[in-house]
């Protein structure tokens, strides 16, 4: 039997940023405690948690203390240290769980595992040595791109090559690390479904969205993505099937392809994803609260659509826009309290409301 | 010209409840970092804010440090002590500000600026003395209630008279407070308008609701009220016209009788209202980000209703069915993770989506 955590339980994050942020402000609403592990000073989901433990995540004593101090813990980042996760496993319940960190953390076990459940993937091989490359290369073709297998992320540490005279030179960029090269995919629209699981197996999946980036960073998500209802079936099912297989619980991110053979899976994320904060204004029940129902053991809402959006994100500079884009009253402004504004640093993102869902 | 508080500014908010740990959350969406001022040691709001001052609101030196630390101050009830008003108002701006406190700290002069608008309120008369209550008695009949005039709240302080005989008894629980004489009003429905106003004038209200109340309670807020189009219009024009007398900044609560005479003005409450709680799952700005937006001198947002809400209220026990309401995909809920459940205290309350708005 799934005993929901109670009201005033602690609800431990790992990470603190905008989107440990988000959950912070979800769990309050349902009233639960947050618990920040981070190793930044403060971090912007800190100011709205009642602790924040400033530690390393290979800090394996204070990652212990933390699992100590809360009911259960989740994460806002995939690219947890298996050491860490491994430490505080018994001590306290962690949702989503290692099966989906584990697939996540490694493009190449991602890739075989999207593949093994039958769905199709972009061409991929692994790579390790000068000849595996060569190989990969004649297989795949190019363009394609040479990956690390960890530590992805807004796309770091991924090599672009135009043709085969430049293998060399893209591995030594490695420096020995596990890559994958993947093919280039012929694609006419990247989308996303933002898909939680219950405790109780239950299945919400939000309207697919579509995505446009810029500089390789997430610009915009349009809900709805214009999609047959085929398609959009088939996203959600195939959504279903992956949580499913990895007895998730929580929220996941899964970014998808629309191409001329049908949906190819591009990346899941094992979180709450940046292409879901349009839920926060479109839906009564968004994705982060989810999230935290999910890993709480709590129901699931509703996630059905009230209204369409088009979720901006504010990169940088863009944040100085905030009190303008207010003045819109079609416009959501949700900015994270980053004290520091950089170039290519997301600072807060807006939901505009485009009409009524149909 | 109007400035708006950048990103990363710090709001001060008197009062730790939950109307201030919710105004909390809507200050963290808009990139604000918050301070609670309160007397209690773990108030709900101080678990979602970045800094907690702890102490009672006539700590003059306590509550001047607390004005120095932030960048603007704004308050979840209204009976603060005018000493502590008085001590910070130099220091840094209170919004809504004194015009709008002194109006409603004190039952007869708000019920004088009501009628000096030419607006209706229940007959009325001040009463110190025994005299002076027997001639109240005399124009306004029983039954009647004897209120004292200020900290009134929830029902407490006050008296019922079923007959002119019950005068004495009754003066002699004000122990010499001053007090006033409502006399009753036949009034099929009370309603009330969340209305906002911004620091460049602009004023938006949220749709009335219908309010129902248990053991002098609310229990439920249902929108949209059955209302005639004339009648809601009204109620949005006295709304206005209130806000606009007081030069007021913030959101304000502005509860209405319906009766054979039109609108009757019961209350007005210079803060965001636990009848407005339905705007958080029925409009996309709801009542605490318009409260927000207005003190900070940002634009407000997007008050219409996109859909139907009743707002139930979780008073003492109920917290205990809380993850059983979530089971039904309608209802959000919001819990205020107050440590101790007590009988007549509010816990949470839920927003159960009945359709899209019509």
């Amino acid at each position: 039997m799934i005993r929901p955590l109670p009201s005033g339980a602690t609800i431990g994050i790992l990470g603190g940023g905008q989107l440990g942020r988000m959950l912070a402000l979800a769990a309050a609403r349902l009233g639960f405690q947050t618990h920040i592990f981070a190793p930044e000073e403060s971090p912007p989901a800190a100011a709205v948690a009642a602790q924040l433990t400033q530690a390393a995540y290979d800090d394996i004593p204070a990652i212990q203390r933390f699992a100590r101090a809360v009911d259960v813990i989740t994460y806002e980042f995939e690219n947890i240290p298996t050491a860490a996760l491994e430490a505080i496993e018994d001590i306290c319940p962690i949702h989503p769980g290692r099966a989906a960190l584990a697939v996540s953390q490694d493009r190449l076990t991602e890739k075989d595992f999207l593949t093994g459940l039958g769905l199709i993937t972009a061409p991929y091989a692994a790579v390790r040595t000068g000849d595996e490359l060569d190989a990969a290369l004649e297989t795949i073709g190019t363009p394609a791109i040479l990956k690390s297998r960890r530590f992805g992320y807004d796309g770091k540490g991924q090599v672009r090559l135009d043709n085969a005279d430049q293998a060399a030179s893209a591995l030594d960029q490695f420096a020995g690390q596990d890559a994958i090269l993947e093919g280039f995919v012929d694609f006419s629209q990247e989308i996303s479904v933002i898909a939680a699981r219950a405790m109780d197996s239950a299945i919400v999946c939000f309207d697919p969205g579509e995505n446009h980036h810029k500089d390789g960073i997430l610009a915009t998500t349009t809900v709805p993505a214009k999609l047959s209802m085929a398609l959009s079936t088939d996203a959600v099912i195939l959504a279903g099937h992956i949580l499913n297989a990895l007895n998730y619980v929580g929220v996941m991110g899964i970014e998808l392809f629309v191409t001329p053979q049908g949906l190819l899976v591009n990346e899941i994320a094992p979180r709450v994803h940046n292409s879901g904060h349009w839920t926060q204004n479109g839906c009564v029940i968004d994705q982060f609260e989810q999230h935290i129902r999910a890993i709480a053991g709590w129901p699931l809402g509703d996630g059905s659509r009230h209204s369409n959006v088009v979720m901006e994100n504010l990169i940088g500079d863009a944040l100085s826009t905030a009190a303008e884009l207010a003045c819109d009253p079609a416009v959501a402004v949700h900015l994270y309290g980053k004290g520091v504004c950089r170039a290519g640093r997301k600072m807060g993102h807006i939901n505009r409301i485009t009409g009524a869902a149909g």
